[in-house]
């Protein structure tokens, strides 16, 4: 157990006064920059920063006498000096990082606070999991907020995760050091409809006079939003209209608003603050997923802002739903979000506030990165055996285990098939009709296999159906343990023997993805971080994932991301049909569903 | 002690969802007004509201789903629907009020929402006095929130109170169920001075997670204002001009704005936001003192709100600073402070959003007042006898308490005098040559006499010195226990007869105000609960006071609202010269200062 704490401002309000009023000289000053004021929402020319014990103790037209022989001068050169931006809400593991190497990748992007929901691991790791992810988040040299995670299962009843989280489990996380509120609660038919558990939940939270994150993934705005809402949610990242930004707003609900690797929500939303023109306070950007490509060629929060900016939104509003609306939105709003007296020192220069480069960034009072490098360590956790020795399979796997039986004397049959659409997370519920060869239901040139290995357990379990749209051709199969929500391993493939492999392989090297063609291993990006995160760089995670697309490609997969649709095939929360360790799964009645529909005979 | 709480969000979320969700029907339905909607700040017609258990269970275009048999339904009729009003920071005491009568007089002008500080009576009785207080504001059907008095003394080493407020008093107020934070630290120069004492008590503020108030009475905004900032204070009430409303906000204060009985400070700072165009979050509208006239007279928040936009101000930007702003600020806006699901359904009903009549209130779900006439019961608490007794004298006073001996062999003296100014709360530090007779000091036609009576500790001590402006003639006196802020007595005469047999007649009915001419007396307001505050209903307390006054006039004083004065010239944290326990107190130099400055002999 881990508690590293930043010191308050109470501990060191007596030199955060000495400075301001000139009695012993600061740490740090930053001279003539324009100050960017996000209460205000000014720009204010030939302002000083001055800092010590890495908070800023004054902010005004001139520092100098609060600059001593020992004090670390940086000139800002009439940059602007913006608060280091904050991400409202997201999951380290969307990087395939572990927070230290994510921390590693962002922070030359000028993000200084995380909002992080450790929902994955915790549906492999439970209570333990998100504590070590809790844990390597305060050896950060950034700010970075754990959500408690909330709904594992994400659909209880329709999967078995690693780890039931409770209520009481909640309550106990709520007293952990860098707990900051509830994680997304993504229950919402269970919120609507009074679940007990899910009330419980939220009542620890809010007791603790902490922040419940919402998650609302539905376009009706009637009674059930209605019932979610007065649920006790107060953000929700959901929204992917303008009507559903207004509508969360108008409802005292935070919107939070999506630029992540695979979500574009920002531009369809923000017209509610750029078009419609209402108050922006309770507009919050957020990334909620992003790939370590994303991280290592475009950017975080800073892509993001830009592209708010872009899409016709003042810059300094931009900026404030990026800092100090997040800020608010979390009681931190006296802690982080302002370049203002008592905050932690977490200040960006930028010579262009529309471009927005990230030139020199500073978190609590030290340069973390210069002109896109980081310039300090970010300290690994020691992770527990427990935590990489996470695909428990129980035996070693053959092409056996991925048969699908045909009814007695079938010679063909009508199947239920997961139907992949590019670019969406919600699949179709689609049927085909598939030849019987040797009592054996095969796939097509349109349908191959899917299965869901379970791993957490070690029950050998593995559920065989159809799935279509990848456009995989030849003997081929991908593996991934990274399989939302309860990220078992999904296995997709042309060939039962190549799905054997590569999910024995993945049980080797402890979680991650591959793909095999032909017996041969084509791509392997090792994830043996409870099957989900590397400890590597975010640079090689990125040149690994990189090299598992094209393998993909090579296999006739021609989608845009693809390997998001395969990681989401069974996410049990999302429409149309999904694949659990319980079977095949309608997400439209929250029923299973047979894979075969009928048989025709012979 | 009393522990009542409201029941809060998570308490009765079951309710709530039910009947958002349309499964059991609302307590009440608001039907068919204009939600506006301090979030977003719209006008949105054609909607109602639903309330269960007296929180806010739906807003919407339509509540008809979720009402039954047994609802009760309102009519909005197209008028607008509001947030009740929130004063963000106040003293009921001002009022000459008990908290019941203060909420009783204040409900009908739509105030749902008090943030309190008690600060004179813990001047008197101290942390049990806080104490009082509070309570009693659990008992009323708004919501009074405390805020734990700071400074008791305000000005330690020049006065003595009936108790001192410290560290460890405010520690232990802060896990008391009204509390909402610290009361305005007066103490600037302490805090700039890095005081360890005024620190300890922000510091116990700050980690119970709550709100430090702030006081920065100075124009300076130079290092001593940043050290004051540094130290802590989240808000500032003191400000009187724009320049003063911008530099708090700039720093990441909220600026509170005046409008109380004696404060005008809101047209000379709202211009930040009506010219200068800044961004209006951290704009909060406050009353800090109201006398009972102006509540009886001409209303309370509505009349700040109506003030604020006869300024230029955009009526929903005026009323988000009198509703979410401030909830936002003490950590409330997910309680108060906007009409959305989950909130206490604080209601007020208007027929005009820049006249603002208040025509219905509802708090927590119920009517509380209509057409201006309450229609609830405000309970009052059984105030103990330590509460009511509280002028404590020692002996009975003579004419002989009151006299100044001049230097032996004097004809005629230098005096130090306090030199009252129309309507301002600073004095004058004058100097005036006063004939002695009999070898005692007298007054002349200008100057009259004034003695602070000790009145906690029953020392016997008096006090005295020389004050002019108030006009006075004949043989005349008026005393006081309201005397901030240590509220010992002050009594102003031409005749020591006169000031003897006032302050005997305070000290008899157990404090109040009293006014003697030619040995009778002319006005009487009894202000029993620690000599501070009146059990009675405004109505008599304001036509007491308004008596009072003109009995000043009657004795000759023509000053504007004179009796203001009177109570504030033992204030020794404003300059320029104050009378405490302790002497005559120069508040420039905080020193004290002889009344004699320099004797003519005969």
């Amino acid at each position: 157990m881990t508690d590293i704490a930043f010191p308050s401002w109470p501990d060191v309000a007596p030199q955060l006064i000495e400075v301001a009023a000139g009695r012993r000289p600061a740490d740090t000053v930053i001279r003539k920059g324009i100050w960017v004021n996000v209460h205000t929402r000014e720009q204010l020319p030939d302002h000083d920063i001055a800092i010590v014990a890495g908070r800023i103790a004054y902010v005004g037209p001139d520092a100098s006498y609060c600059t001593g022989p020992d004090t670390e001068v940086i000139e800002a050169d009439g940059r602007y000096m913006i608060p280091g931006l904050c991400d409202a809400h997201m999951h380290i593991e969307s990087g395939m990082l572990t927070p230290a190497e994510f921390a590693r990748a962002v922070i030359p992007h000028g993000t200084t606070s995380m909002f992080t929901d450790p929902h994955e691991i915790a549906n492999v790791l439970g209570l333990e999991g998100v504590r070590l992810m809790h844990d390597e988040a305060l050896l950060q040299p950034v700010n970075i907020f754990t959500q408690m995670p909330s709904c594992a299962p994400s659909a209880p009843g329709l999967e078995t995760t690693g780890y039931e989280i409770s209520p009481e489990d909640v309550a106990e996380a709520m007293s952990w050091p860098g707990i900051i509120g509830l994680g997304e609660m993504m229950n919402f038919p269970g919120v609507a409809a009074g679940d007990p558990k899910m009330l419980a939940e939220i009542a620890a939270t809010q007791r603790a006079g902490k922040t419940v994150g919402g998650h609302y993934a539905s376009p009706d705005l009637g009674p059930d939003f209605a019932a979610y809402v007065a649920g006790g949610p107060a953000d929700d990242h959901e929204g992917t209209c303008e009507a559903d930004a207004i509508a969360r707003m108008r409802q005292g609900m935070r919107a939070m608003v999506r630029l992540g690797s695979a979500w574009y929500d920002v531009e369809a939303q923000i017209t509610a603050i750029t078009e419609k023109g209402l108050d922006p306070r309770n507009f919050i950007l957020c990334t909620d997923d992003c790939h370590s490509g994303t991280l290592v060629n475009d950017g975080h929060m800073n892509r993001v802002v830009r592209h708010a900016i872009d899409c016709g939104c003042d810059p300094v509003i931009a900026l404030q739903m990026a800092t100090i609306n997040t800020a608010t939105h979390f009681g931190l709003e006296r802690d982080i979000g302002s370049l203002t007296p008592g905050r932690r020192a977490d200040v960006i220069l930028t010579s262009d506030l529309k471009t927005l480069p990230i030139e020199v960034v500073m978190a609590r009072g030290q340069i973390v990165a210069k002109d896109g490098q980081i310039t300090v360590d970010c300290p690994h956790l020691d992770w527990p055996d427990s935590a990489r020795g996470t695909v428990h399979l129980g035996h070693e796997l053959s092409a056996a285990d991925f048969e699908i039986s045909a009814p007695d004397g079938a010679n063909a049959v009508t199947a239920n098939v997961i139907g992949v659409v590019e670019n969406q997370a919600p699949t179709k519920a689609l049927q085909a009709e598939l030849p019987v060869v040797d009592g054996l239901v095969e796939g097509n040139q349109e349908v191959c296999q899917i299965a869901l290995v379970e791993r957490h357990r070690a029950t050998g379990g593995v559920t065989n159906a159809f799935v279509s749209g990848f456009g995989y051709n030849g003997r081929m199969a991908m593996a991934s343990t990274v399989a939302h929500d309860s990220h078992h391993m999904i296995v997709v493939g042309t060939d039962r023997d190549q799905m054997a492999l590569a999910a024995n392989r993945l049980a080797e090297v402890g979680g991650g993805i591959t793909i095999f063609r032909d017996g041969a291993e084509l791509a392997l990006v090792e994830l043996p971080i409870a099957g989900l995160m590397s400890d590597s760089p975010a640079t090689e995670v990125a040149a690994k994932a990189q090299k598992m697309m094209e393998a993909m490609e090579t296999c006739g997969c021609s989608l845009n991301n693809a390997y998001m649709q395969h990681s989401l095939l069974a996410l049990v929360v999302i429409p149309e049909l999904r694949i659990s360790d319980l079977g095949l799964v309608d997400v439209r009645s929250f029923e299973q569903i047979p894979v075969i529909v009928s048989a025709q005979p012979a």
